[in-house]
């Protein structure tokens, strides 16, 4: 039983479904098709006001494309020093924008606190010798499956605004914060002060497609053809379109985002003591120890360890496909042990 | 009726049968699946030769990836002046490579000639002054539609590496030069000198799929970092290296060439004394003048204009999904005009 | 007698004075001290208007610092082929502008035209498949020793600001071509519309001098920044803005400038029917063909060959230090060829 | 009395005089003049074995530099995180190599401590997902004035190189270490496993002149293009690597440091227990407070304030110019505070 990564996981029906749709008939390339036309408008209701979108087909491509529209070479990116962009990305924020530099920072359960930001913000030197403050990017649900308040991003976004920075969101998995919280998405978003979202739909049913969302239009040019640069605008762009298309417009976005933090829910509550952090999306982190560990293995599970080999902690993802039975005896062995 | 580009086309039906084939419960992230692992003996086996093969999802990534490996920043890469990566990739070498400089080179039909490749790497400087020869890249068939033979690329590759250059082949479409030819895959490639080839199969029915097959290992671990670190690396890996096997294991490959290649013959033969270049791929260029154009485009059939406006030439491209009811139709408005 | 390059030369009295002059007492560092802060007044004094005006080490560091701030890195900077930037400099716009690419075009005895430029930049596409038109830069004095008219310069510039483009200018000869057209140093730059200017002292008498000067402030604070993170900020700044403030403060720039046109004129006239350009600056250029070269050389003259090998065509250069008695036996040593 | 730093400095006579007696005749441009030619016997005979040594401008140039050859883009440069690199210099390494990424650590007084190195290289991933262990850099004497001693260099390099990374040093201010230790030159750099060294002569009396010395000789091509490409290389070289010489062959960098060094050992006396670091170089660095520095400044001290506001820490530079009755002065006020 396979609770490694969401990455793990099949394509949804809807996106089958979606793609074959799409194969009919001539379409123009590289996004004038009308899959792909429709974009804007499907993401622009989606968050209640206009935006500009534009497909994509890994998270790394989205977020240090947004990232280096929001960055100049010499710019700083203030994120938590557990984010994708900072340990799982081979450096793709510093290749993307020319050498940006990222300035890490703890906060607990992944998440960063306005103290923190706050603090950085201000000791962070602006004279010719040091990088410029330039963005922000918070990770939405965080990276140890934790989700921010819209208040808590409005706090963050307008503290980075007033320093003069943008803010990215690293919406991987945005859809299951949004499950979590049960508000719109702009306020997550766009009320919040986010000026840029990595939103993700490859984790929660997509093939492989994943969207980034300007609530600003100001960086739209210089994203497109930044995008084109980097080998991430696709000649047959329809088949992604439509897998977005079709995982906002026919709900598959919200009904896997609920099952999966369901489920991880239930894991959260048989875990008990050993839990890491607060169970607010699809991941559920649990400290063991060693010889728990193995035993968890050795009954048949699947998953990473998380941080130190010694602590002895794990990391039990839920995928939108996960048989529930999986979660039942994932349960049932974390309470025997 | 549309000529504009094999991008436009659909998938072919074996390729979303084997997507669908391949979706089917858990499977490794980042390329650790079955479908991934089995590239390198998939493609192996088709070039009769051990080679190292990669999946990403554009011929952008394929060759500016594939370049960046073999160029330094303060590379020279030498390439017809109307390579794909020259005019139309919005300078991805350049952002790959982190500032290697293309060296564009003329030659007739769109095919470079020893003569002109020889003295130009004999005229390169090789002094600190200069960027320093790294690359020679060969487009498989041609932007015009050509196809290189054998022994000429044979030459061509042979002139790189005796001045100490790797060579690159963008094979966008691969298939058709093969196919024109009738030669065994090995005999365009790594007999030929071939260091990497840039593999496409998007243009000749996959949804979005190409590979980066490397004849030399070398540079493979390089390879795979800067696809990673470039957000070319998929986590569902397994849906793009489907494709890929689809295409080589069910011999769409050939049977999509054939028939693109036979219907672009059919196209230039009635375009006569208009043909600008040999028809040996899917591709067809003529020079209607700007009044005959008018009227093909107002007899319905849609394209490109190509080189100046005043002089109406024009590009005609076969698709894989073309109906054949097209190319008559094509034919026989070409014969009137 | 050495002709090889104004490289070649000593520093001139007076630059060695201002170091030895500014080397008294403690001062900021960083270009904060009272010489560097001196620069933009006694530049904007020189050019009749308000500029910016920065020290750096090398024209490679002017020109690409100043082209960085201009293009994006997806963008092309139009330029003649023969140009320093082109074919002198490893490359160094696409390392400074994250890889811009080189638009090159041809031009007579080294300088661009109207129309071709005009042309140049209409055809240039401005899709996103394509780098994107971002700036001219302009050889001042031209590689072939040969000058820009300022109605030329205007000419030039309109064209490339109507077509949304900036204009640099590559003044590592500028007073060799202002000394030769005798107009004010604002009629060639600003009133010709040059956004920025690599100003040249290092080839006229400086021991190590140029400087970047804007005549549009937008781009200075991006500029500081680029030049500090390149290393070409140096901690003890005096020592270059002392030699640049003498090079325009005691008409050092123009004794010297026009002291090697001059002798350069009287090369010029004695090589009679061998010469390839008209001679406007301090280079003279002359096809002696293959015997009569050698025959120099075994007269005891030192010079660099220039263009292919078989052509026996050469590059004179006079240096502010050259001896009168050297031109006067080169022109006795060219009439008697 | 100014005890900004040793930037604010004067250039000791021996440079103008070395830069007054280069300055003869014509010589070779680009570094093939007598007194660059020379720089590799002059630093092979300082270091006591064959080295290749470069003349550049800056302290920035020769870091980042030498990083670039030791890092590829996709590379981790291991640093303390006070490190030069990491704040004062704008990202420079992230731009030169094209988007390393710093791997910051901390450390008592400026020092990196083989616990903390091997802790870090040990955890760092080495999978596709992360930037790769590249290169660990050292500060010799550190931002702090305190100096490693060869051992502590040995036990670090030793762990660098077991790991595969290469060893950088960054020695802007080496001469004061050497001066300290008292030890060969050889013995703290490749005799402990020191691959590239930033040599640092500007700090220490010397105009504008810094050298990159490489133990290892297989890097030098690459770094040779990458210097030519950064504007890094001078046209008129002969003035910086004439003051390198005069640096080594007068003996100048020893006088220089001794001085400093010695009186920053009496201000570090004087400061008593206010001091923060042992005064090992020509840096000290007291806690005063807030109402004691403010003090110090009103009896005519100028320094720059070190760390966050509050703490009243500050730092005391000594330059090779410094009078000695400021420092008399200045410890006289240190007492009485």
């Amino acid at each position: 039983m396979k609770f490694f990564s969401d990455n793990t996981a099949t394509a949804c029906p809807e996106m089958l479904a979606a793609i074959a749709a799409a194969n009919r008939g001539p379409a123009r390339a590289y996004g004038d098709d009308e899959w792909t036309l429709r974009l804007d408008a499907a993401f622009s209701e989606h968050f209640g006001t206009a935006v500009r979108a534009f497909a994509v087909t890994t998270g790394t491509a989205a977020n240090s494309l947004a990232l280096a529209t929001l960055s100049p070479p010499y710019g700083a990116i203030f994120a938590h020093h557990e984010a994708h962009i900072a340990v799982d990305e081979c450096g793709a924020p510093g290749f993307f924008s020319g050498g940006a530099q990222l300035a890490l920072l703890p906060g607990e359960h992944g998440r960063l606190d306005a103290d923190t930001v706050g603090t950085a913000l201000e000791n962070h030197p602006r004279h010719l010798h040091s990088v410029q403050p330039a963005a922000l990017s918070l990770t939405q649900a965080t990276e140890l499956g934790t989700v921010y308040r819209p208040a808590e991003v409005a706090r963050l976004a307008g503290l980075a605004h007033r320093a003069g920075l943008k803010v990215h969101m690293d919406g991987a998995r945005f859809a299951n914060a949004l499950t979590f919280l049960g508000c719109h998405p702009g306020d997550l978003t766009w009320r919040a002060g986010v000026d840029v979202l990595s939103f993700g739909a490859t984790k929660n049913g997509a093939l492989t497609a994943e969207a980034v969302v300007f609530f600003d239009p100001e960086c739209v040019r210089d994203f497109e053809l930044r995008r084109k640069r980097a080998g991430h605008l696709l000649s047959k762009s329809r088949y992604v379109a439509a897998q977005l298309l079709a995982y906002l417009e026919t709900g598959v976005w919200k009904r896997n985002a609920e099952r999966t933090n369901a489920l991880a829910r239930r894991i959260g509550a048989a875990a008990g003591a050993t839990l890491l952090h607060p169970v607010e999306a699809n991941e559920v982190f649990v400290r063991l120890g060693v010889a728990r560990r193995q035993a968890l293995r050795a009954a048949g599970f699947d998953f990473y360890d998380w941080g130190a080999e010694a602590a002895g902690e794990v990391r039990l993802v839920v995928s939108w496909d996960q048989p529930e039975a999986d979660v039942q005896a994932l349960c049932a062995a974390l309470a025997r042990l």
